[in-house]
């Protein structure tokens, strides 16, 4: 009896990805609360867990961290991360792309270049995913952003329209299908049309199976024809569809519509459980039972996933699931794995580090700096200037999540050399408001100077909801009544950009860019400042 | 004639010191104005370049980048790094220690304990940095911290009284030299009495000959006795002792003094060349030629290395130095090397990861944990206590250069569970102050409720003036008039520890730590919030 318990544990097992940490060390994790210590994953390992999804660190250690946790586990595991704007969203050394909505936009233009684009940019993330040992992509994303004030999508989205989405990810998965990689279509059936951040809450629809099929099911039965290998569900209510269970944990959902109706053959997994939408009704162990049964193959982050693993193996020792259940969604994931046995590459147990391949690196990187000068929007001919007392006025989100700014980043140090000081607003520091609405900005505690304004927002997840909160269209209004405004630039929300183009005056230097990375920085300052010189001396300082 | 001028060039090379990223690829360098490329690397190690002194990464990233750069070089290199206090302090991963300040703290009640403990904070640290790769230590510090308004030296050093001083760094060269690792005293003739810091501008000392063998030369003199196996030379002008050349260059403290009247046989380094004290003066040409015509044998980070190993190179050519200065120093550093060279680990080149051998990296785990909690004050038996509404205040000098402040650290998670809202102070947000020398905090800035302040404030290159400029003195004088200071806690600087007793009332709950990475966070804070959870929950969000 043990014994068939234990063997029921692995199976179970195989079917979980937990999340770990890029970093090879336990101290270096970046969130111990969600990622687990090298000794739990060993031991998960050693029990039969089947996957993991990986965060933060260099493509060095990712790769090393592949070899690790294959070698501690007893069979072939999924490897995945949340890759979905390249291996340098997530992984630093890889290429960072502009988001895919940058994509949609060249698309309204352009649609054979975004094809194009869309294939490449597929292409370029499976390589380089591949050659750090991923074997399984979490993307693409195939909600349609039909709601600019969509708080977790908006700019990672391929288009706000089904059709223009459907074709880009089908680009997409080509570039991917080409380098044998596993993909994932989310988050079905849709959220695209939500104000509300599923990493805090349940958002609630009231589309019913028409709507549905009108407008979100759309880019999914395109990536089901392109034989995407799985499909993860949304934290949604769709009151209409299933007024009991969010589409993670609803049979009617997982089952009746993408197994039977859309006849979807690969693997479906379930979005992160222990996002908030999920975990403040259900504990870990009631919702991968319910997810499982629901139709999921695959459990993705549970809370605890000791106690989401046992908790499936009581309820197929109950008989609550048939152990056909177990049987097939087991033979779904070893098919898929299947596919992408034999592309792990042969010198990648060799090769102690990575260096991509030098021809593929530049090709990458040109590709990389293609989209963000096609991407990039530099409004007017108006240019900034030298100042002796002018303020670089930044806005981020948090300074511990901030991938776009360190201290090399162009942002900074390119304003510096033109007399901008600066000043970096963020939600853990003093506040810039006041309550005053049509003079929002306590101007008092930012001081004396003309301002430039580099607002880093964007649809991200767990900032709450979508920044318009903060007053920045009368901010902007505000600073051009009193002639303090010497340029303002955007990276990110394409909605807020448009926006401001409404208010903005014309002689102000303004330029949008869908990424906000180094690179996007550089070419959207080096032209409001008109600099040539591409060796720009960066005013950094050294450590003792 | 050019094959000579070949090996005359590659000769020189040899006693160069340039500056690499510890992170593996050129995108991740954290100062890419000071850290070379891979590929400039690459060029001027083939070009003979004798030793590269590596900063930040982890220490896996560490050990791959020693191999990596030996194997682009002819020679053996020196691969040094600025690990006073711990391999941690640079490389995640690596033990960080207590400044050594807290040992010298340590001395005034217990001679025998500090003692020992200095000598296994060389043994941890040696230990670390050599099953990385690195040969050569910088450090101990010799220095005497005799001015408590040192803006660079302050807890870097082991006292302030030299033979305090000379027994630590004694004992501490004694951990090293059982683990066969070369180090380096610095900064010769003594760097503790200035109030200016030399990465910004030339310190101007006034100390006569007969002074500094009282105070300075002291654990210089102990160092020598010791067999430490090289020194490096301060950035400071002592005018009495030679008006026209800063010690760097001086071939009175170089030549005469350290050599010829100390007697010292080993390794002379300048200390980096491109700092300002040297720099706004001289260029890397002149810098690198003075220092060594006035006796250094090791130039390290020259502001361009090309340039500074060409005029040398031109000096000896012209006759202006002698070729047999060259041949001495050259033997010097391979006399050092050899010291070192059958010390690398047999398996260092087939292991490719690094995990700390676990009985050792216990031991200095519990070290580490050990020199925070004997090193930490807690003033009173006043505790924190739950609020809905407090503000958790914390200073630091740079959000772009804080090793202690993370998403993970305590001192943000630990208030957090209590009720305090996180704020952040640094360089470059909205300030807190205000013109007013009574009440210099602007309270609208912060908001309503009790305030928790957590200073981080030491010495710390760069950083300009010492903060004892920020009036918190007053500051902390002003939230208690007004009942708004609910705690206070001071990580790093003493003296300004010391300042605060004066005035703090008496129920403040408070507490000062020298040490400022995350364990000592966890200890003050758990202490003051009488947290006995080992595993407090902390609050923290995950990435989509």
């Amino acid at each position: 009896m043990a014994s068939t318990s234990l063997k029921l544990r692995e199976a179970v097992a195989e079917l979980f990805v937990v999340r770990a940490s890029g970093y090879l060390q336990d101290a270096e994790r970046q969130y111990p609360k969600w990622e687990l210590s090298n000794k739990k994953l060993k031991n998960l390992l050693y029990e039969g867990l089947g996957g993991v999804i990986l965060y933060g660190g260099n493509t060095s250690e990712l790769k090393e961290r592949c070899k690790t946790l294959q070698k501690w586990a007893k069979k072939q595991l999924l490897l995945c991360a949340d890759i979905e704007e390249g291996l340098g969203q997530r992984f630093y050394g890889g290429s960072w792309l502009t988001p895919p909505l940058s994509i949609g936009e060249i698309f309204k233009s352009s649609p054979n270049e975004a094809i194009k684009l869309a294939e490449i940019y597929g292409r370029c993330t499976a390589r380089q995913a591949k050659s750090c040992g991923l074997n399984w992509i979490l993307g693409p994303v195939c909600d349609v952003n039909n709601n600019p004030e969509n708080p977790v999508i908006n700019v990672r989205a391929w288009g706000e329209d089904p059709k223009v989405v459907s074709k880009l990810i089908s680009a997409y998965l080509k570039g991917l299908s080409n380098q044998k990689i596993l993909s994932c279509a989310k988050h079905f059936p849709g959220h695209g049309d939500t104000n509300i951040d599923s990493h805090l809450e349940l958002p609630i629809l009231n589309h019913n199976i028409n709507r549905l099929n009108k407008v979100e099911l759309i880019p999914f039965k395109t990536a089901i024809s392109e034989n995407v290998d799985a499909v993860m569900t949304a934290h949604l209510l769709l009151k209409q569809i299933d007024k009991n269970n969010p589409a993670t944990l609803s049979p009617i959902i997982n089952t009746n519509i993408l197994r039977n109706t859309l006849n979807f053959r690969g693997l479906i997994v379930t979005d992160a459980l222990l996002m908030e939408a999920i975990n403040h009704k259900y504990n870990s162990s009631q919702a991968a039972v319910m997810a499982f049964s629901a139709g999921a193959d695959i459990i993705l982050m549970p809370k605890n996933a000791d106690n989401a693993i046992n908790a499936i193996c009581k309820a197929i020792d109950s008989g609550l699931i048939p152990i056909e259940k177990l049987e097939t969604s087991l033979r779904r994931r070893r098919k898929a794995l299947n596919k992408v046995k034999e592309t792990i590459p042969e010198h990648f147990f060799q090769q102690k580090f990575l260096y991509f391949k030098k021809k593929e690196a530049k090709q990458d990187e040109r590709f990389a700096h293609e989209l963000i000068s096609k991407s990039l929007v530099i409004h007017n001919k108006f240019r900034l200037r030298n100042t002796n007392s002018g303020i670089n006025l930044i806005r981020i989100d948090s300074i511990f999540s901030s991938q776009c700014l360190n201290k090399a980043s162009p942002s900074l140090n390119l304003p510096s050399l033109y007399g901008y000081k600066n000043m970096i607003l963020h939600n853990e520091g003093i506040s810039a408001w006041q309550n005053d609405l049509t003079n929002p900005l306590n101007l008092k505690s930012l001081g004396e100077g003309p301002i430039l304004l580099q607002l880093f927002i964007r649809g991200r997840p767990f900032s709450g909801k979508i920044n318009f909160k903060e007053p920045w269209i009368n901010a902007v209004k505000q600073l051009q009544d009193i002639n303090r405004l010497s340029g303002l630039i955007i990276y990110g929300n394409p909605y807020l950009w448009d926006k401001l183009l409404e208010v903005i005056e014309k002689h102000i230097p303004c330029a949008y860019s869908p990424g906000e990375m180094p690179e996007a920085q550089h070419q959207v300052l080096s032209s409001l400042f008109n600099n040539q010189d591409n060796n720009i001396h960066l005013n950094e300082s050294f450590t003792d």
